[in-house]
């Protein structure tokens, strides 16, 4: 009955591949086998912890001919060559968000990857949070009757070195993309948005003509309202919240405290430590889970994992926003 | 050193009104001596139960020259004439908010209550609420260093009669009129506005073209952004909270809830009574507080009440909330 | 319909006395006619500001023939001659707990109470609080099944003057009496008593060989066992929680807040103001409910006041109390 | 630098040998390289999984000559000649409490284990709770200034099989242990003890002559008094709360939810799932805290494992309690 471990190539050693490489060595359906990295010594570094042959060749881990599956997490700009690579080979892939920063490069593969029928999946890990993951399921169990508005809060602790806002796409192709992802996780169908962006405190925002706080109003096409209320920083630790409201009532996910711990004195009563530091802490459940949704949709089993489509519709959104925000419209969207 | 209580003259003796002639009557430096409604009967309900002369007409409380001051609770239409009225003869008034739903007869007045002198104030009780006055105040203080993000969540318990939707002016200037004062409480200075509007359960909104939902944007100068969610309904109660984020810290200011008692239980912990029904329990300590304010104002004293500038600030951002929602664009605005 | 309000009597102008005083002038069902004190001046203000003829004379209040109940708010030595004058004349009472601090005082008066018929209610607010009533009302309604366990948590927030411990009787019969109350509401026949106490901050308890600290075993005839946890003071102000646990679940009682809002900064989240001061703000509303329970009583309605016997029995546990914590034995008592 | 990992044996292949040996597995610093157990299939599996040579021999494990320390996790009754044994061959020892449920057994190899100089260590896992650890780190940290009263709740989700309550020495001993421990883990110097035992749902208790529901008061040499409070079910899932009460203030330890999603209806708010089931799940972190801070013991380093003495001491005072609960006295305990 059990089935072999599916044999996993990862593209990319940095923070966010490490996460992968001890994800799937920690999952007894999956193994690691090959890691690339053009920075070749993080490739070995890797692979001397959690196994596989290292590479500093993205190619030479697609061709090899002895994975099942393929693990993006290498910078954005390379997503859409890997992704359509793999296609090209008939191997699953689960690629880090954004597909790209470009919609006309998103568009270009999108019907490949659709006529291929090879399962590509984002990584959108918040959806596999059990806290978000659960809320949505109780909405879809009618809990709180039809959806008529959702909050989504997002504040990072800190904002991200000047040089990486230079080349993020801006905070709405960055960090609002998984809210974007996480409006549509609760109302697939977004037909309006309207976003305001302000630079209040973030240097490296301001360099670059960026946002380092932002606010944005969706609108599903069946009347239901969505707002996303973003920050870059977060002096209380990651800010990560969500309201779901409804006909006959609410579902409310809160922060993950550090602490079971309250300090009661002559000065304030119930205060515990602050937040999780990141997303490293916050969503490490997370990163696990949508490693096993992977793995059954690689094996032709039920998932939720989200899709190419998936990405490329929270893209269209973030650049909604960024028209949104610049143009002070309000901008219909047709995503599909 | 006592000063002589302030003789009120009270104009509409319907809930609301009933509401200040029970303040007036438990405040030791006011009284109540005249009370006027069209519906007389109510007028001798009231002055039966808290004192003072009751009458059919508003004009003989305005001019019999036995008030000090005049609290205005009819319906808005009425509100500008009385306004115009008791400025006339100099006695300061409190009305209940809006000044008026139309901002071209707001501003035909507006020259007159400035040139005057004579103390006008609004109704925005709100802001005397000890916990949005208390977290103002702390944001004042520095608490949170820089303000950055205002949200703002009203959400009324059950949806207002179809015939009162009629005649309300829209959700914008009717429900969402206290959030933009709100909003301005913490935010003095907004220039742009964007809004979103539904209709979703509400056969009375429907009906008369309104929204029972909504969600606005609004930017200040400084560039903080504030977020309103709107509801026409609330299964769980009476849904009024506020968090102000920024640069060290957040403020949050929660629900008022009914019972100090929660049930653990196999199907569910920390489970409370819904939330306080509506306004009047929610705000009954508010109403006292900005009636105390009001004595001061009239007194010369240093006053936080809100004033005719207030009101017609609030209605500015209504209008282009209605505008912004209709045309789908994000509305410049210039109060002042 | 409407009876005339009752004509009230007060003995006592101090603290306590002025609470039920304002009561009495704040129920339409209650009139006060008469207050007296030793010290005449303090009567007079009590009458010049909540109405009712001022004197030095107890006796004169129940003599006087204009009076139909009796609030006894006067120093605790008075009450048992004050109760028995009242029921010689046949006017029911609400006498302040404790009855008296000395058993063989209250067991003198006993049967003269009993058979006299004359409603004879004791003062214990908390009873009243709507907190305390409504999770008892809960267990009485199966919402916890079975009752188990009981744990009472009350602690003043400074200790009283060492003057006053001197004449108090003790934490048990001063302090723990409320708690003893408490308990028996819950779980009326208890049989047997475990104590400890300790001096550990209060040099006025030290001094007079009392407690600033106890905790007390109480077990029902049920099995059922209740814990009290009582101190002197409490830094983060008036702490009064109760749990009551059953067989399907667990009903608590939280402390009462002071403000509706929190504070989120990098040193604390969720960090709220201090609890309330002290008993006159917490029971404020438990005074009023005990009052009007009151007057049901001495109007032959169905009513929950507590009575002499509740009294006695309260006394009875505080003995029991003492005595476990000096001898170092539990105490099997037998109520009745 | 890096150390060889400390090679493990374990005694023990049952529920809570099965959490030792994953432990082990998982902590870089050890690796099991012996399994023993009567039921040598159990070995034989547990060494399938996480490494070892099976045996049905505990001798064998303990004189084998190829391990550094010794995991006991056999039935109680094992516990005392096993720890022996190890200290015979100087292997040092983490065993599970409770040592034995008899003091004679325990204070028979007390000397001998001083002694030999060999670390033993108690399997108190809850010190190393990350909730409780902070919190008594915070009282010797001075944050609520002397401790002055401690209150620890401890209820059970469901009661022990019948036959497990007949050999496992009574509630005090077998459960309430932990919380004696705890007690002492911020009280260290207990010197009075009072108890009350109940008998009220549970039918295996009754035929055992047990108790189900018990409660106790300590009090420390300082004045310091704690209250325990145990049930052997609890419908809302394992209870395991604490709270410390000092001079200053209060640090609480509150129950870990099993969710982050609140739900807010027309019935109730903020009801959140109930608590997590057991200690497998609560205290899967100490467990893992536990065997590193032993290792820290066994290669000399500064440890806060609690020893042989601590083992003891808690067993004096649960016999302290069984005895108080039995003859209805205080019972005064000198430790050491």
């Amino acid at each position: 009955m059990a089935q072999a471990p599916l044999r996993f190539g990862l593209i990319g050693a940095g923070r966010i591949g490490q996460v992968h490489a001890a994800g799937i060595a920690a999952d007894e359906d999956a193994v690691l086998v090959r890691v690339a990295d053009s920075f070749v010594a993080g490739a070995q570094r890797v692979a001397a912890r959690y196994g596989g042959i290292p590479s500093g060749s993205a190619d030479e881990v697609i061709t090899a001919g002895d994975i099942d599956a393929l693990l993006v997490a290498s910078p954005t700009p390379t997503h859409v060559d890997l992704i359509s690579a793999a296609v090209d080979v008939g191997i699953p892939v689960l690629c880090e968000k954004p597909i790209d920063l470009d919609l006309t490069r998103v568009d270009a593969l999108r019907s490949k990857v659709a006529a291929s029928g090879v399962p590509v999946a984002l990584g959108f890990n918040r959806r596999f949070d059990p806290g978000f993951a659960s809320a949505r399921a109780r909405v879809a169990a009618g809990e709180i009757g039809e959806l008529e508005q959702l909050s989504i809060i997002s504040r990072d602790p800190t904002p991200p070195p000047a040089a990486y806002v230079g080349v993020s796409g801006g905070i709405f192709r960055d960090m609002t993309i998984h809210d974007f992802d996480m409006a549509r996780f609760f109302l697939p169908d977004i037909v309006e948005v309207a976003a305001f962006g302000s630079t209040t405190f973030d240097d490296g925002a301001r360099e670059h003509g960026d946002f380092d706080t932002a606010a944005v109003l969706l609108r599903g096409a069946s009347g239901a309202i969505a707002t996303i209320t973003n920050s870059r920083h977060s002096a209380f630790g990651y800010d990560q919240r969500l309201e779901a409201f409804g006909q006959r009532g609410m579902l409310q996910v809160a922060n993950a405290g550090t602490s079971l711990v309250s300090l009661f004195t002559a000065s304030a009563v119930e205060a515990k430590p602050p937040y999780q530091e990141f997303f490293l802490e916050r969503y490490a459940v997370a990163y696990a889970a949508e490693l096993r949704e992977f793995i059954r949709l690689v094996r032709g089993e039920p998932s939720t994992s989200p899709t190419y489509e998936d990405g490329r519709a929270a893209l269209v959104l973030a650049d909604a926003a960024q028209r949104a925000a610049s143009e002070h419209i309000a901008v219909r969207v047709g995503i599909g």
